[in-house]
């Protein structure tokens, strides 16, 4: 379901981030990026083909009933996407990438891409990715990966996190706030 | 399934962490947390009563083949955990925390102590706890809380971030790695 774009926390003048799904296949794992999205004032980019429909009554039946909060934007292609879009600061989350994630300046209205769960991102979109901007979760050696869900809200939180460092945000009795409200 | 205590990690000499689900309700989650575990080398406990089995048989069904591998330790009651594991440093996570998340200071062995999907941690434990180890993820305004497993991950990678950053451990290639290796 793409619904008219809504500021995606209450609060806040702009995004804190932008997540972008490349073919995300388990709809379980899209729903709970949805929940972190909302917790965190991140907006969701969804890039077709998914692997699960997205319509209205799907969303009910899943229990997902923030979803139309959430002002979710699908997209018929990663041409497409970028066509519109124009993301500008981007990172890219592949286990061939070369620095960690704690290594990565993230900064207020970045656009985080993460492949799909079997696969990761296509090599189309990595090859054209500057090399310091595709990041790897540090693992213990010889370890598969992380689940896509559970990546995605950790790197929304280094990020919140540096942009709290930084002074760019504000957080307040638990919420996060902006920096001059 | 209770097995034997194993290394959680490939080439680290001790957990860096100790993950603690006080009686966990969704068998997906605590896949998913057993999954995170793995890959930051962190010990996994559960405190009974769970709200699925964790029988071998069970593990298979569920497809966590690496269950075995993870050496859960499975535990009566809160009172059996503390009496057996004797935590040292724990921090303790509550949506009625004051204290952020990124204003903790984690070191190596710490206990990371979450409560259950539907009501949290209960309040005989967080009564017992110090005030300033009660952790909370900051979110936007209004909203009602993270995922538990995606909680686990953020909670799991910052303290990861913060033995980095004091160089307890470090990251090569993308892998952790003891320090002084």
């Amino acid at each position: 379901m793409t619904s008219a774009p809504q500021l995606p926390g209450r609060g806040i003048r702009s995004p804190l981030l932008n997540i972008v799904l490349h073919e995300p296949e388990i709809p379980n794992n899209t729903g709970n990026i949805g929940r972190t999205a909302i917790v965190l004032g991140a907006s969701l980019h969804l890039i077709r083909p998914l692997g699960f429909d997205t319509d209205e009554k799907a969303c009910r039946r899943a229990g997902l009933d923030y979803w139309p909060r959430l002002g979710v934007r699908e997209h018929d292609s990663w041409r497409a996407f970028t066509a519109s879009e124009r993301p500008g600061s981007a990172w890219f989350f592949s286990a061939l990438g070369t620095r960690s994630v704690f290594e990565a300046g993230f900064s207020r209205g970045d656009w985080l891409v993460f492949g799909k769960e079997t696969a990761g991102l296509p090599a189309e979109i990595l090859d054209a990715a500057p090399p310091d901007r595709v990041l790897r979760f540090p693992m213990m050696p010889g370890e598969r990966g992380l689940n896509l869900a559970t990546a995605v809200c950790a790197a929304g939180y280094e990020a919140v996190r540096q942009m709290w460092a930084r002074g760019d945000i504000r957080i307040e009795c638990g919420c996060i706030r902006e920096a001059n409200e």
